[in-house]
């Protein structure tokens, strides 16, 4: 197995290498792809150290299977040039996730999908679609999900390193502390605009997660229904989506109202999912399972499981998953031990 | 007017202290009321330091108006005391809410309440459901409200200077910070407890606000729900809360799915918004306004506000609101100003 991995020194790229070596991943070469800034320098993987190298035609030569965490219009470059050269790859960016014949595959929900492909890219959904998708799809097998009503509490790593030093800065220069205790509304020249979000994000919430667009929905609102929809092959799912960016490092949270087309109970999911693959149920349903508690680790966390008692056949619950893992990275490696199983 | 103002040592009472001396209440004489530690200690007032007395029917005698914020116990065991006493009481507590005769009153929603009371007690809504009836009462005027689905984002401020006291501690040795950058979940001994919550707050979310009732609600969302219903005159209004404290000092936030009993546009709610009294509607609708946008000054503000294309008769909208001050303080004073114009 000769295996590239593009957008190496990212922060979904190294946990990317760190699971591949966690998981015993079989390699006989490993190249590691970053763009020109980071060209030569040395990174930690499972076969030892290695020198990054820029991606070409060339480059990719020989490569049964590339994993790619880059920028949506880099994925775009060179998917296909990867594609052309015979590699398998395994895609985190958004680049292809819509586009038919690609499968987007949440590996404990939908593997089959895999071996569907027209093309030779399998698509890993958006972090936040993962996390919740891992978690509903037990219930939906039982009783389909009809609509959810999605709020969540995004960390700032689903904005990179970028996101990660904002947050660190801020959090160091006190910012949300200072222009937090009481009084900054009152002084708009507090609320200083960053790098990344242009509201603090340090002691603040952002109550918009990615570019908004002129519906006034966020490309993650646009990605939780879409996406949803193409995993669960569910095209008539409905999804009211709120994104929301929290001070969290790392792990994706999300406050759910779910709407079945039948009754669910409350116990019944909770004891459905207590047997899912890579869910954990916290306490029996009741728990409060916070955004620290699932970073580092695989399964995504789902507690306060509550029949909701404003609707019929509809269930509150609380879901939180490490946005960089199952979010991105041990996904991406879940399909790649699939397409090397094939 | 001869004022009082029970629990002046909070941050609620020091809010309602500033609020009263910012809208020249007119005061004759001004008692402030505290616990045995702190009397004798001498506060800032409208009218001067004046030292902390303990709370005695005595000490009410000759008081025309008292302001309580304490905890509900207290203001169980005072605020019948201060009645026998001959004082109207507004109280930030919720130990008479939902009491028959009681009202429940938000100034700018149902102030013609308060002159309906049987007792001599006119009752505060809890912070959060103050922000969120001040910015859904007009809509529900035009089109009544059936059901909401409500998702928040709690300052810890709501916790009173415990816990905010909590989060600076936690900031300051970058609690969440160190356990947060990825590996928490793997690490159960770096999950620490705290004085207020049982999970860190900086650098986290903990889905669970308010203690947890056996149907697996917590306090927090019973109050959203028998709250907004006495509010509104509204008893089949349906609610499904979630209720989360997230690491911001002042400010309580929250994602809210509403429906109607029939079609209202995000522009129609948009355009009643923007002549609500209390309200501030960001940039049209489509602004995202934050925690510390919202902390510090009187309106509540509102953004977001999109048609759910995923189920008719629905909008989706984000509300911010200062806890502290329209969420308690500066609603009491309102609520006095109500009073002295009978």
């Amino acid at each position: 197995m000769n295996l590239g991995v593009l957008g190496a020194t990212g922060v979904v790229g190294e946990e990317v290498l760190a699971i591949l070596a966690a998981r015993s991943f079989s390699i006989d070469e490993l190249r590691v792809f970053a763009s020109e800034r980071s060209v030569g320098r040395k990174i930690s993987t499972p076969v030892g150290e290695v020198a990054c190298i820029l991606p070409t035609a060339a480059a990719f030569a020989g490569l049964d299977l590339i994993i790619v965490d880059v920028e949506d219009d880099l994925a775009r470059e060179w998917i296909p040039v990867a594609e052309a050269a015979g590699a398998v790859v395994i895609d985190n960016s958004a680049a292809f996730r819509m586009e038919p014949g690609v499968p987007l595959v949440v590996a404990e929900v939908n593997p089959k999908d895999v071996g569907a492909r027209k093309r030779n890219i399998v698509s890993c959904p958006n972090c936040t679609t993962m996390v919740l998708i891992t978690a509903l799809a037990p219930l939906h097998r039982i009783i389909p999900i009809t609509r959810m009503v999605v709020s969540t509490y995004q960390a700032v790593s689903g904005a990179g390193r970028a996101g990660i030093a904002e947050l660190a800065r801020q959090w160091e220069a006190g910012v949300g502390r200072e222009v937090g205790l009481g009084q900054a509304g009152k002084h708009p020249e507090l609320i200083i605009s960053g790098q990344v979000w242009d509201r603090p994000i340090a002691g603040n919430v952002i109550p918009r997660a990615g570019s908004l667009a002129s519906d006034g929905t966020t490309s993650e609102e646009a990605k939780l229904l879409h996406e949803s929809r193409k995993i669960l092959h569910a095209p008539e799912l409905r999804v009211a989506a709120t994104c929301v960016r929290v001070p969290v490092y790392v792990g994706h949270s999300m406050s759910v109202n779910v709407e079945f087309s039948g009754p669910l109970s409350a116990a019944a999911a909770v004891s459905a999912l207590s047997s899912a693959p890579g869910v954990l149920v916290s306490d029996n349903g009741t728990g409060a399972p916070t955004a620290l508690e699932g970073a580092g680790i695989d399964p995504v966390l789902v507690g306060r499981v509550r029949d909701d008692l404003s609707q019929a056949n509809t269930l509150n619950l609380w879901v939180t998953g490490d946005n960089l893992r199952k979010g991105a990275a041990l996904n991406a490696v879940q399909l790649a031990e699939i397409v090397v199983a094939e």
